[in-house]
């Protein structure tokens, strides 16, 4: 792949020519989950990622203020960059924009967390479909009776995403996850939904119903959705955050998050 | 292994009665280095450690004011679980102190980071022997070339440790560090101690010189000498650390932190 892929990608964002979900695109790049804070918000939040690094594992956090990724995409712009945010006010939504230049202040943090993506392309590439992708649709996404570890103003339950893994590829699949902690890691859960409060598979708090074919098991795996939903429950002045399906693409190789 | 011994470790330090180096004490426990900040510092230093996850590895930030680490030795008082702590003033030493109850107060922040301790251990479980221990020595530390990544106030070099390896066990020795990043992890260097910087190797910055046998290359981790050296070099107005070699014992097993 060309290595500069993942720039063309962003000013392509950037100009507004890409305006859509952003899966599949800069193929091998990590994709990341935003989260802007004030930073009166800002220590609580790195620390409630600290604790939760499966739900929250941090990619990278900006200067206060800073918009430039210097790290994972530099020259990039924060505002800009991401095809479509949503903006929070005292927890409540309260507009989705192009971009967030308006919003901008100097005692603003931004924080990039990593995304299922990468190890979604790593387990495809280990022969184990993944069903949402090849039906076109939204991942499930569950809340559980798992309480995430708090810090400060924040806490609230693990949220999870589920894929539906053949009992034959159940240990793979657990093996290839955990080389990528930087992205969720290994899975939190598998088999049983009623043993970490799911009552209804057939009904995600988020995303799609997936279908499952004979001799699959319901595997589980922390949540990118966790560290927005906890931090919206906290109700802080302001928050943005990109558009569900909406990442921000860095310039840092899946390959480079694997471990071992 | 009792499941108690880190508490009555603790509880004997606590008591005055374990007034030496900790290596060697409740074995399979981890060890932990401790940063404790005034608040106006954490969330960069926080930031710090998340660009450096190598030298910097947290274990655990503890509440802003909390003594308590709650969730790597839960009831363990910091104040008074260590047996030899350094307070520096504004960049500078000026005490020694068997506990800091008169230092403390509501806005200060404590850090738990990994310690060399635990991978240590794991590679002589594996037959490989760890020079400074047998001879009852300090590990050799050098000042390197090598940035690390700054955040805020905080900058400086990387600090790392060197241990003798068989030319035969290098790979071995990569393999088993790897498991342990919440402990430095990999090396950040193999050989050639010039291309990190490192001029005179018989010539530690800290710890004691080593003696080096026939075919043995020199490898060098990322030492956690390297958070206390950059946040003292930024002068805080307050810091406090363990006395070296004095560590905090947690519950926390060394298996707990290895990956894969």
């Amino acid at each position: 792949m060309p290595n500069n892929i993942s720039q063309e990608t962003r000013q392509q964002i950037r100009a507004g020519k890409l305006l859509k979900p952003t899966c599949g695109l800069a193929p091998g790049f990590t994709q990341a989950n935003l989260v802007v804070l004030p930073r009166e918000y800002a220590l609580d939040f790195l620390i409630f990622c600290q604790r939760n690094p499966k739900p929250c594992p941090v990619l990278e956090v900006l200067e206060p203020g800073s918009c430039e990724p210097v790290l994972t995409a530099p020259k990039a712009d924060i505002r800009t960059d991401i095809a479509l945010y949503r903006v929070y006010q005292g927890g409540k939504f309260t507009a989705e924009t192009e971009d967030i230049k308006e919003y901008w202040n100097s005692e603003l943090v931004s924080f990039l967390l990593g995304c299922s993506f990468t190890f979604e392309t790593a387990l495809i590439r280990a022969g184990i479909e993944m069903r949402h992708i090849d039906e076109g649709k939204n991942v499930s996404m569950y809340i559980t009776s798992i309480a995430t570890t708090p810090a400060g103003m924040f806490h609230g339950p693990l949220v999870v995403s589920m894929r539906p893994i053949p009992r034959d590829k159940v240990v793979k699949a657990v093996q290839i996850t955990s080389r990528y902690p930087g992205v969720h890691g290994a899975p939190v859960h598998i088999g049983e939904p009623e043993e970490i409060g799911i009552v209804d598979l057939s009904k995600p708090d988020w995303g799609d119903q997936t279908v499952f074919k004979e001799d699959e098991v319901p595997v589980f795996w922390a949540c990118g959705v966790t560290p927005q939903a906890v931090a919206l429950e906290s109700k802080p002045a302001q928050m943005i955050t990109h558009s569900p399906g909406h990442m921000f693409i860095t310039d840092i190789l899946d390959e480079d998050l694997a471990v071992l």
